[in-house]
């Protein structure tokens, strides 16, 4: 099943997507008659770096012992549709394609061998990234953690087994990242053990899994598309911020 | 004007403190019947490291040129009067003890001048912290994140001069940080207009404004008490995690 969450007729709605349809509430609309939202809101965001032993060795870093963790905000969090503003601290924002797990329920030390237990479903996430601040800034909360860093989406796909997806990243519509979730060094079960021994998590919970290689610029006008199959894609345009409006 | 959660009649309130009352929907309790919680519900906790040079000296690092920001998640959230719990992945758990600012409407891009018309009131946050972990892991966020580092109140206190304001942590009684928020490197505009220039700040976020010199370990059967003049005192007791209880 695919969960979505949905402007339809002004209104919010919570449904599910089969096809080029949409339901919500017995009610069915065409796909592009809507407009999708985040499939859901997370209290958290966990994420995890240096998962892809590819993306480690182009980083020049090394592989962790343990997963590493970080958070990104509630307030990055966008739509699959929205669009991702290049903040004027960064000279360099880069995309991160990354498959993402929900939370369905609260829970906390969460065995691997009962980690499916609390998985609602998967979704993909854009770990954007202004990289030069991530370098000079050493903890990574604000250069993870602009408004608009987190794009989730489009749907949260519930029945799935995330061991070996293809993930690709398209820029523009050219093949950046192509590889497969069973390249992750930490899988899905052993983080939801790990994160849950330090955090409760919460249902809509979100847990990034890391990027494989391949990351690359975000830049005015892109069109940044992450695909992973049995979910769905991604897609995101970009547009570097004009003013700093205040609210 | 002090601002405040609590449960009385078995039921969640939120009123106002004066003395040794308590006020809510019209309604009085003496102190001592009541429960006090956090006194917001923060869906961002954005706190500041290395903020007093005192305790940047004592940490053996360098003071930054720009805030060091990091995320605690609102899981992390511990009432007054909340326990704090010793992970059995730490060997080393310590206290900070901060004047934490409050949110009071969602705001962006917050010039230094302006930072009051978005501030609801302070309060005091215990920014505790597995520093062993804190070396190890290299980001903070599994350090500072775990269940119960959060502790936060006993209030908020609105319409203060937070500028300078003593500051004390005591541990088992004992006197462990004195100092005053005049001695932060970024004071409390200067950090609202660096971090809202980032992300988007809500109503009840919380910031906090980082620790001076004097840190020190947490331990099984601590009581630790934080005291901001002109707030309030935040007291937690301290356990050793006996389990890794599942939910």
């Amino acid at each position: 099943m695919k969960y979505v969450r949905f402007v339809a007729d002004r209104t919010e709605h919570t449904g599910t997507w089969e096809d080029h349809h949409v339901t919500a509430s017995g009610k069915r609309w065409q796909l592009s008659e809507v407009r999708l939202l985040a499939p859901c809101s997370p209290g958290k965001i966990v994420c995890v770096g240096r998962n892809y032993a590819d993306h480690v060795a182009e980083m020049g870093s090394t592989l962790p012992k343990e997963p590493l963790l970080f958070f990104k905000p509630p307030s990055a969090v966008l739509g699959p549709e929205g669009t991702i503003e290049l903040p004027k601290q960064s000279a360099r924002v880069e995309f991160e394609g990354e498959l993402a797990v929900v939370v369905g329920r609260r829970c906390r030390n969460v065995p691997r061998e009962s980690a499916g237990e609390v998985i609602w479903g998967y979704t993909l996430l854009n770990d954007v990234t202004a990289r030069d601040l991530q370098r000079a800034d050493g903890q990574w909360a604000r250069a993870k953690g602009f408004d608009t860093f987190a794009p989730i989406g489009p749907c949260i796909a519930s029945g799935l087994d995330a061991a070996n997806l293809r993930l690709r990243t398209r820029r523009n519509g050219r093949l950046a990242q192509d590889s497969d979730t069973c390249n992750m060094v930490f899988d899905v079960p052993a983080l939801i053990e790990y994160i849950s021994a330090a955090f409760t998590l919460e249902e809509g919970d979100v847990i990034g899994t890391g990027t494989p290689s391949g990351v690359g610029p975000l830049e005015d006008g892109d069109s940044i598309e992450i695909d992973i199959e049995e979910i769905g894609v991604l897609r995101n345009s970009v547009v570097r911020a004009r003013s700093t409006h205040q609210i």
